[in-house]
């Protein structure tokens, strides 16, 4: 299936590898000059990612930026607070590393939507591997988790991401997309009580005003949403002007929505009280101080000075856990929304470890990239990661001078704009589509998504990744094989050329290979091993080729490698019956035993 | 390094696959009826696999395995006791399970020196997952893993022991047997108190008549066996009857050397009595009745009727741990003892899942093959698994009529008898060689010699096996990829041919390729990508190549796929920027874009 096997001697020969540049001596006429290698990329360029942004940086980019970064603000300062709680930890320490994060990733990131703050994904973290233990233990653990994700980064471990199959990609990202619509879903009705109701409990389980005013957002959400795909008959300078308002009115729809709702909800407070509101508020932000101080690498804790190794030992598997769970959803998120696939995952890393690192020196929890974030800044049209800087600008604002405003966004508001920003994302088109044209795809694609939802997203993206390992690994357990009986100036002999590369998983099918082939020939014939496609000449290679050439010399059967190199042949065990083709053709003399 | 690259015209067409057959009607003439297909051989000597030894089984093999089976015998009843109270079980189960292991193993296995039986890394695996529980669970576990061990070599699951690499076999074999050497010599010395003393410690530490007796027993047992090897200048029929008669004894050694130490210690019983004995014996046999009876899928426990569905859920993970342990561990030995790596891996797993199976209808603990026991019967000169209903005739034995005589083992010979059968097996030869010749497999010795002494062997296995799969894994990630400038009826075209075969991982490494070429010549020439090497035509190729197409779209360069069946060119996006080469070979009109 994968190649044609058809290709007569004629096509070979055109198809012969030449030798770079030999063409370009001979027959082809090019100014040599002009294809010189060009330069690479400055490395402060590839570092320093926030310059290549600024180059380009016009008015029109500012706004978008603005706009996104506004709305982002809106979505980022519950939803710290909220993931704050989740780990234990009181509400400032969730906006600290929300503007530590945001800071940092503007600096040096290079996807737009990716955005570095709490998350639940860290805060389950943090409960797991830190628990009841005092807020240092969180800082250190941020701290190594940082220093873990910038060595990944500097050691250039990016390429792990290409390991990330499409399927499971897609499959990761709706399955996440599901269970925030799912959560929020909830919300957004204000469900009491816990678990899944049943539809008779839904009922009663309602808090109907926050249903009311989370669906009236939903509602205006979707027709805002439908603003900027308005098209008008005449194409005046008039027209492209409020083509271009309603485009701007679009995007900031979801700052627009909760800055209302928040409106409405302080001019009701302010004329009535606090408890005549019907509808949910999110949490009240504390007023706090962002300072700078070292990481805890020493403190006091039950009557003890922990130092650096205790610490260490306390966090154990954590060290290595979190920043490992940190960087494959940062990296499935980021490959969810990287414009053509195009991913410089190292420089991910190495940001995401800034971040941390930096974090850590401001009273931070672990970070990394939120999927609904990312969802929301999509939405609300982000162009460069610049955008977060007015995110940071706006949550610090929140934290000093205006905390009390921040005390008035309704629940259900915020719900709504993020059930809108993800449920877009959900496609279940990939489950037709790749039934039809792979089924590895297709079972990669549903067990991703069954896991993500069953055991989580992080399990179900690491199982996604190691089932398709495993079918590349069965794939090398079984090369393919082709045994031709073949004939050189009358003499016959027994050609095994594999015509898939063999690593050490395959050698041991090839063996039973030459012995079926040797079982039908009746060991008449010499047999003729193609070892050009062995990749690795190791000591399972020579351990099975040693096997065989001994199975073989008691059946009187001459073995002939062909294709090996000599350095490689000094690998082999000297005392076996085992021959070498030293040309490049197989000829007659080579299916003699040579005299040693 | 693999290849020969400079293989000539003439011949690539000489090696040109044949079409099987081919030849033979043509050129070569041979006999057709005497080539046909041999018949297999038939499934019951596969799998009732005794069938194969029992044809040829003669005086000669049958003492062979006689003088083996006593040997383990005297081996395996102090062991079975030993495992049976490391898991917290009476002695008798740990006999009852040796005695099912062994008839069983010898019906349906395949290498002489495998012994079923109770192992430490069983035993622990009762402690972690039954505990404190009763009786019953361990049965009902033995019971679950052998159907799940089962299940696997009927599903022919055997070819997963070609992911075990040589240097993995090698390390495992070697960190296996220090670890039982100095277990074993702590016992020889009859060491006082836990943990390793240091120098000064030990001397205080030691058992002084248990030592001695132990060094006696370990020289004895050296001078042994060099018996077999004594050369005679003369060759009369009687220097062939001596020689012959020294090569028994010196395979009887083992079980001699018990066999003398016991009566000495029975003996001095007699005529003392037992606390008269200055060295330490072996536990105590108590007499029991094997019985057979249901494994029980429901039980009372703790107040509450327990169904099976309810054992299942208590022993949770076990159910799959404990098989994937046992399998892992019995393969590993079974390659390190199989003569020329041939094994029916999937036999084995089958006859393992048969052992545990049949065990738990006669309240047996879980089971699987032990290094130790493998190692002693090859010393014993074992030459069929048959050798075991011999083993469990004399543990039967010991179990009722036999039962006083077997508490007259002095513990410090089974020591010796031990460290001797393990010790020839530890080899660091490994270590120097495959620095010269392969570092991947020298890393693969080390790190799973290490992680076999620092984390247990079953760790260090699954460590080998997992870094080998890295380091394949790694290398599908980096492809070769040769660029070469080419001409074609005075139209040039950039040829992107990958060398090694790509799967998924390694389609973003090519796109990186294609793009560095395109910089290189400046969008000047249409791209022609070869897509034989291509081994899956999935999503994550649809989709890099699209986006490879979208790409080099904007900067006006056409890109070209070559060598891709029509099949695999309905799975792609239809609106991109690519061309088929249609034919074998690529000619001038494929470098324009086509007409749609």
């Amino acid at each position: 299936m994968t190649k044609p096997k058809n290709l007569t001697a004629e096509a070979l020969e055109e198809l012969k590898p030449m030798k770079n540049g030999e063409l370009l001596d001979t027959k082809v006429t090019i100014d040599t000059v002009k294809y010189e290698q060009p330069p690479e990329k400055h490395w402060i360029l590839r570092r320093l990612y926030f310059l290549n942004w600024l180059k380009t940086y016009d008015r029109e980019t500012a706004i978008a930026d603005l706009i996104a970064g506004i709305t982002l603000g809106l979505t980022i300062i519950p939803q710290s607070i909220a993931y704050a709680a989740l780990a234990g930890l009181s509400s400032e320490y969730g906006l600290y590393s929300a503007i530590i994060g945001k800071v940092f990733y503007a600096l040096f990131g290079t996807i737009p939507q990716v955005s570095i703050g709490p998350t639940s994904l860290m805060s389950l973290m943090v409960l797991q591997f830190v628990g009841e233990r005092p807020m240092q233990f969180v800082v250190v653990l941020a701290f190594l988790a940082g220093l873990v994700e910038l060595l990944m980064g500097v050691f250039q471990l990016g390429f792990v991401v290409n390991f990330i199959p499409t399927p499971v990609t897609k499959a990761f990202t709706s399955a996440t997309a599901v269970i925030v619509a799912a959560v929020q879903f909830k919300n957004l009705l204000g469900l009491k009580g816990k678990g899944v109701p049943s539809i008779g409990e839904l009922f009663k389980r309602i808090h109907y005003s926050d249903a009311i005013l989370g669906l009236i957002c939903l509602v205006v959400l979707l027709l805002l949403r439908q603003l900027a795909h308005i098209n008008f008959k005449k194409n005046t300078p008039n027209t492209r002007r409020l083509k271009k308002f309603l485009w701007y009115v679009s995007i900031s729809r979801n700052a627009l929505v909760v800055f209302i709702c928040s409106t409405i909800t302080y001019f009701w407070v302010k004329n009535r009280s606090l408890e005549a509101i019907p509808y949910t508020l999110t949490a009240k932000v504390t007023s706090a101080q962002l300072t700078f101080s070292l990481p805890p690498f020493a403190f006091d804790y039950k009557n003890t000075t922990l130092v650096f190794t205790d610490i260490i030992h306390e966090l154990g598997a954590g060290i290595a856990v979190v920043p490992i769970v940190a960087i494959l959803a940062n990296v499935a998120i980021a490959k969810a929304f990287v414009k053509d696939n195009r991913l410089d995952a190292s420089q991910e890393m190495l940001t995401l470890g800034i971040c941390n690192i930096a974090g850590s020196f401001f009273n931070c929890m672990p970070t990394c990239g939120a999927f609904t974030r990312s969802a929301v800044s999509q939405a609300s049209g982000v162009r460069t990661p610049l955008s977060g800087i007015y995110t940071a600008i706006l949550v610090y604002l929140a934290l000093s001078v205006l905390t009390p405003y921040f005390g008035y966004i309704p629940r259900s508001s915020i719900a709504a704009l993020l059930i809108i920003a993800v449920v877009f994302m959900i496609d279940f088109s990939p489950i037709k589509e790749l039934w039809r044209t792979n089924k590895k795809d297709f079972f990669s694609w549903v067990g991703c998504f069954i896991v993500c939802l069953a055991a989580g997203v992080e399990v179900g993206l690491l199982f996604g990744i190691v089932l398709n390992m495993i079918f590349v690994l069965l794939r090398l357990g079984n090369p393919k094989v082709e045994v031709t009986l073949m004939e050189c100036e009358n003499r016959n002999y027994i050609f095994v050329s594999p015509t898939s590369d063999v690593y050490y998983s395959g050698v041991e099918y090839i063996r039973d290979k030459i012995n079926d082939a040797c079982l039908l020939y009746r060991d008449d014939f010499p047999v003729v091993l193609d070892c050009r496609r062995f990749m690795q000449f190791d000591a399972t290679f020579v351990d099975v080729i040693s096997a065989v050439a001994k199975e073989l010399r008691e059946r009187d059967v001459l073995l002939v490698l062909f294709g090996i190199s000599e350095e490689s042949q000094q690998l082999m065990h000297k005392s076996e019956n085992i021959n070498y083709c030293e040309g490049d053709r197989i000829c007659s003399d080579d299916l003699s035993p040579k005299k040693q």
